[in-house]
């Protein structure tokens, strides 16, 4: 069994964009510059952004945080995403997710211009993905195809299944893993909340990507043997070990699933830290109006 | 073995939108308008269209064929769609592919504007379609949709197969059939040509969905007893039993797999019918303004 070491391959990445940036600023180029709207108060949502602000800086980018009252009208927030994608400073943006209740997250992320949303949460970065058209896509698939291409897991022909149905993970995952490329390929089932006989179906999986939200859902009688487990899920938990009295846990039973792998990503230090390199490859995509000429 | 007609159900469903229309314009509103884009002179492409104009005028619809030369440039072309964006008469307009090969069609089809986009296939409606946003769905899969659900099928945690990954089919379809609403919430496997043990998968199937191409690929030791089949392929073969020398088929062997499934779709006379069904449908939502707003 060998870990899907994300935390390793995490900083492996940001050093290859590093690289990427000083190439870019000695050719006389700008560095890329993303920009985040943060909405309200949310604890989580200002420690996300504050890793991605500083994840900027590790490599070089530039970066910038327009902070709101949890009060900002639809109106006034729907002005500054205007204003972000006239602005020429700014190659990508996002706008930290959850906002609050009276504002349409939908419209929010339809106004975004696809050229500068390097979340790849707009409907027209959704559908070039889905069409297999450059696009920008989204963190979390976009760091798991990086993991299974960088860790030269084969997923030509073999059985993937994806546990999860989500706009952001699950459903772009399925399609992602499905296309014609020498990354993917592979046949994959979508299995859910309303899926019978789970266990029946995980079984077969020669690849199997978590992402359910429930912590230590797969158990190892779930589980092939010799599979890829990639677990998205991570979920905060008691316990008695730890001095905070909390624990992070994926959604896979790890020490009970892991020594039936051929590989398996931990939770912390698998999917999650690749997420925030997927932002920072799209910011550099952006900047190099790679996807969008 | 019940037969899923596509032939009575689209004549049904005509039926409902000219009912539809004629209340529009009782209510003082204008018929729908659509509108088709026909390049050079392919044989098959001219059938399509002209069939599409025969429709609109039985449900009371307006349309308007715009013919253009083989040799005309992609901009010209693209003139003609910025042309029909903006032309307040025209409701909704497709553009009948394929398209010369000096043309672009990925850069045509996107310069259409979503809202007029009746074939579905501009990213932001694939896109929204994914997200499970208020979209124009490509005919194919929405007529399969619809034949369904008028047949009352029962699909919730249902094990769905999808043999094929085409942009047009296979991939809206597996994602059509897993979303979260009450006539989808499937478990979807979708299969392809790089699948291995196809058999195997295609067995385990409660609903088998195929758009392969390729003429009686799916045999009866494919299928497992009580399935519902749909077949969406349709192959020209020679044939020594018909006048012509030529037969239609599916991708499914109907004769020997018929007698095992509960449900299943003829060729000619399943799926097809439906598909321009689907497009008058979504050329009365566009005059309705019923996707976008």
């Amino acid at each position: 069994m060998k870990i899907l070491d994300g935390k390793k391959l995490a900083i492996e990445l940001k050093e290859e964009i590093e690289q990427e940036v000083k190439q870019i600023i000695s050719k006389g180029g700008k560095p890329p510059h993303l920009a985040a709207i943060l909405v309200g108060n949310d604890g989580a949502s200002e420690t996300y952004v504050a890793s991605k602000v500083k994840s900027c800086k590790q490599v070089g980018f530039e970066s910038s945080m327009l902070r709101f009252d949890e009060d900002i009208t639809e109106k006034e927030l729907l002005e500054t995403v205007h204003k972000l994608n006239k602005d020429t400073k700014v190659d990508g943006f996002i706008v930290q997710l959850p906002l609050p209740k009276h504002i349409n997250e939908n419209k929010i992320i339809e106004a975004i211009a696809p050229e500068k949303d390097v979340d790849g949460f707009h409907p027209v970065n959704v559908g070039r993905m889905l069409i297999g058209l450059p696009a920008f896509i989204s963190a979390t698939p976009a760091g798991i195809m990086e993991m299974l291409k960088r860790y030269n897991i084969d997923t030509q022909g073999k059985h993937c299944v994806v546990v999860g149905r989500s706009n952001i993970v699950g459903k772009p995952m399925s399609i992602l893993m499905a296309q014609k490329n020498e990354f993917a390929n592979a046949t994959v089932t979508m299995c859910h909340s309303r899926t019978k006989n789970m266990a029946e179906i995980t079984r077969t999986a020669d690849i199997l990507i978590v992402a359910l939200g429930s912590a230590e859902f797969i158990k190892a009688d779930m589980v092939k043997k010799g599979a890829v487990v990639i677990d998205v899920g991570i979920t905060r938990v008691k316990s008695d070990k730890t001095k905070s009295g909390w624990k992070l846990k994926g959604d896979v039973d790890f020490d009970e699933v892991a020594p039936k792998c051929s590989y398996i990503t931990p939770v912390p230090g698998g999917v999650g830290p690749l997420t925030i390199v997927s932002l920072l490859r799209n910011t550099l995509l952006a900047s190099e109006k790679k996807i969008y000429k």
